[in-house]
C-alpha cells in the first residue's frame, strides 16, 4: 500500500501553493491577477445545498463527476453534504482521488489497454483496504471484461489479497460514442463479468451525454423518457437471467430531473450544476430543476481599448470554447458587453448594445466559461472568493489536482 | 537576483521528471501511455534546419513564438540553431524562460496592471546582468508607456541599477486586436517612448494573425503586400521626427516568405513551423515556403468499437480544438479515419472511404492535432521520439515549463 501511495505521489507531485497564491488569501478580489479562474465560493454551496436536498427529495444517491473539478477538496465538499462518492473519466483522475482520500469511486468510462487495467487492479486492491472503499468501472467490450479480469487476477497474485471491483455494462442510449446496444448484447456482456469471480456486475451504465443540451426543457424529457425505456427493457432482459441490475446510473446537469423521477436510476452524476457554465445557462430551465447559478469565472483585464472595441487578456488558453465563448458577467447588473474570440491570448469585447461603449484599459472583466470541464483542466488553480466578485475578499486557493490527468 | 531566482522557482515548480516518464526513455514508442503528445525529432529537427537556412538565406533574423512550445529546452535548441531569442506572449511566460537562461526575450504583448509591469521591470534589470541580456516589449496606449516607465524606474530605485527595456510599438495592420493604426498614432507613441530614459524605442511590431489562415498563397501574398506598405509608411513618419526605427517584427508560419522577402522586416515570430499543425496543413503552400512536416501527434488508443466507428482515448482535453478538429495520421501511408468530436475525453473514428471500416478495439490511432499552440499548453511534457512512428524509440522527455503560465 505503502508503495502505491509512494507510486502516487510521484506520478502527481503536490508541490506547496505559490507564495503568491498563499498571499491572497483575505485580500480583496482586486488583488487577483489576471486571467485567473475564480469560484464564488457561496454561490457554490448554494449550487451543492440545491443538489443534496433534490437528490434526498428525490430518494436517489448522487455521485457527481470529478472530471468537472478534478479536485480532491471539492470532491471531499460535496461527500460531506452527501455525494457518496466521484465519478471519474480516467484512470489517472481515479488516482488521484484515491491518492487524495476519496475511496468511493467510479470510472465511467472504458479502460483497455493492460498497461492501464493494472493500474485499476491496483486501485481496486486500494481502496478495498479501507473502510467504505469501492472502485466502480464501465465495460462495453468482451475483451474488455477479459482484461480487467485478468488484471485483477494479477494484483491478486501480486499483493496477496483479493478484491472487488464493480462492473457497469455501458449502454448506447443515444450519445453514439461508447457503449453497447440495449438489449441482447448488454446482457451478453453483464453474463460475462459475472463468469469472474473478482468482478461484480453491479448494473447499468446509461448516460445521454448529447440530451444534456437540447434546448428546450420538453425535448430533453422527451429524450430521457426514451433512454428510461431502453434501461427498462435491458434491465428485464438481464432479470430474465438470474443478473440482479443493482443499480443504473446516468443523468447530467441538463437531464437531471428526468432520471432522478424515473425510478429507475439509483445515482445522478451530474456535475456541471455545481459551477454553471454559460452552455448549461443557455438551456430552458426545466420547471421541476433546482435553480443552480453560474459559480465559475475568468476574472480578466482589458490590455488594450479603442473607441469600438477593447482587448482583455483571457483567451482560449484559459477558457474552453468547445461548447461556444464565455459571455461577460457584469457583478453589479445587465452584461455591457459581448466576448468575440481574439485568439489563444486575448479576447475582443464590443458593447453589448448599439448605445454602448468597450471597456475602458485597466478595466476588469469577468467571464463565464462557455464549458466548465475542460476550462478548468486548462488551471493549476482556482481561487475562491467569499462575499461576492465586487466586494468579496479570497477566502481559499482549491488546486486542481487532476489538471492534465489524462491517462 | 537571487530572490528573484528564487520567487521564480517557487512561481513553477520544477519537479523531478515523474519516473513512469523517466522509465520510457530508450524503449519503443509501443510504450508510451495514451493519450499522449508525442514529437518526431527527426522531423522536428529538419524544421529547425528548413528555418534556419530559410533565414541566412534572406539575411534575416528569427525570434520563434516560445507560446507555443512552452519549453525551454526548445528555445535552446531553437537559439543554437541560429534563433536570436524567443517571443512570448506573457509575463509569466517571459519569467519561465529567463528562469530557464533563455536571457533575450520579447513579449509581444501589451502589459498594463502595475502589478505585472513591476515583474516585467524586474525582468529587464535581471537579464541586463547577463551578456547578451535582453527584454523587449510592446506598447499600443500612451498609459501603458507611462506606466512601464514608471515600473523601470521602480525598480531601477528598488535593485539601485539601471537598466533599459526595449519598446516595441504595436500597429494593427489587419488582425484587428491590439496595435494602434499605422501613421500618426504610431508616431505619437514612439515620441513618448523617447521621453524616458530606461526605455528604448527599437522600433514596430506588426503582426498580421489573420493573414496566417487564408488558404490561398496569392491572398496571403497580397494581404502582407498591403501590411508592408503600411509599415513603410509609418516607419516613414516616424524617422521624419528623428527617430531611428531599429527592427519591425512579425510574420507567422503561414506568411513568413513575404515578410522575409520584404526588406522592411528583420525577424521573424513564426513558431508553428516546428511542429506543423493540421491547420497550417491546410494552406496551399506557398512555393517560397520551406516545407515544413508535421512533427506534433497525439497518440491514442481505440477503447471502443463498433461495425460503424471506433472511439479513441483522446478528446479535447488532449488536443486543441479552436481552428479544427485533429486530422488521423497513418505512419504507414494513407489516413484510413476522420476524427469526430466525441467531448472531452472520446473522439469518434470513421473510415474515410466508403469501402473502408473503423480501427479495431486496441488499436493506436495517431493524431495531427488542429491547432499546436493550445494542444501542447493541455499536456505536462512532449515525449520525442527518434526513429519515426512505427518502429521509433523514446529519445527524450520535454517539459512544457510555461504550461499554463497565463499572467
Amino acid at each position: 500500500m505503502a508503495t502505491i501511495l509512494n507510486k502516487m505521489r510521484e506520478m502527481k507531485p503536490t508541490p506547496e501553493l505559490p507564495a503568491a497564491l498563499r498571499a491572497l488569501i483575505g485580500k480583496g478580489v482586486d488583488a487577483i491577477d489576471t486571467p485567473a479562474l475564480v469560484i464564488d465560493l457561496d454561490a457554490m454551496q448554494r449550487n451543492i445545498t440545491r443538489m443534496a436536498d433534490f437528490a434526498r427529495k428525490h430518494g436517489i444517491r448522487w455521485r457527481p463527476h470529478a472530471k468537472m473539478h478534478k479536485s480532491v477538496a471539492l470532491a471531499r465538499l460535496q461527500m460531506q453534504a452527501g455525494a457518496v462518492g466521484v465519478c471519474v473519466q480516467k484512470t489517472a483522475e481515479a488516482e488521484v482521488m484515491v491518492a487524495g482520500g476519496v475511496h468511493d469511486v467510479y470510472i465511467s468510462n472504458e479502460v483497455i489497454h493492460p498497461h492501464k487495467l493494472a493500474r485499476v487492479a491496483a486501485l481496486a486492491h486500494q481502496v478495498a483496504a479501507v473502510a467504505g472503499g469501492q472502485l466502480a468501472i464501465a465495460v462495453d467490450s468482451i475483451e474488455g471484461v477479459a482484461r480487467l479480469a485478468q488484471a485483477m487476477n494479477d494484483a491478486r497474485t501480486r499483493t496477496g489479497k483479493s478484491a472487488i471491483i464493480h462492473v457497469l455494462v455501458e449502454i448506447d442510449v443515444g450519445q453514439r460514442r461508447c457503449g453497447v446496444a440495449p438489449g441482447a448484447a448488454a446482457v451478453a456482456l453483464a453474463l460475462e463479468v459475472r463468469k469472474h469471480a473478482a468482478l461484480h456486475f453491479a448494473g447499468l451504465q446509461a448516460y445521454h451525454g448529447k440530451a444534456q443540451h437540447l434546448r428546450s426543457a420538453a425535448e430533453r424529457r422527451e429524450t430521457i423518457s426514451i433512454v428510461v425505456d431502453d434501461v427498462v427493457y435491458t434491465r428485464k432482459l438481464i432479470e430474465a437471467k438470474g443478473l440482479k441490475v443493482g443499480l443504473v446510473t446516468g443523468a447530467g446537469t441538463g437531464t437531471l430531473v428526468r432520471e432522478a423521477a424515473s425510478g429507475v436510476y439509483g445515482e445522478l452524476q451530474a456535475g456541471s450544476f455545481m459551477f454553471m457554465d454559460a452552455d448549461y445557462a443557455a438551456n430552458e430551465r426545466d420547471p421541476a430543476q433546482p435553480q443552480f447559478e453560474h459559480a465559475l469565472f475568468v476574472k480578466s483585464q482589458v490590455i488594450s481599448s479603442s473607441a469600438t472595441q477593447a482587448v482583455c487578456d483571457a483567451g482560449h488558453k484559459c477558457h474552453a470554447i468547445d461548447s461556444g465563448l464565455p459571455t461577460v458577467h457584469n457583478p453589479d447588473g445587465e452584461a455591457l458587453w459581448i466576448f468575440q474570440n481574439g485568439g489563444d491570448e486575448h479576447g475582443v469585447l464590443i458593447p453589448a448594445g448599439s448605445q454602448g461603449y468597450p471597456p475602458e484599459l485597466d478595466a476588469t472583466v469577468w467571464l463565464i466559461p462557455g464549458h466548465c470541464d475542460p476550462t478548468v483542466n486548462l488551471h493549476d488553480h482556482m481561487i475562491g472568493v467569499r462575499g461576492g466578485l465586487t466586494h468579496g475578499k479570497v477566502e481559499r486557493i482549491i488546486r486542481v489536482d487532476a489538471r492534465g490527468a489524462l491517462t
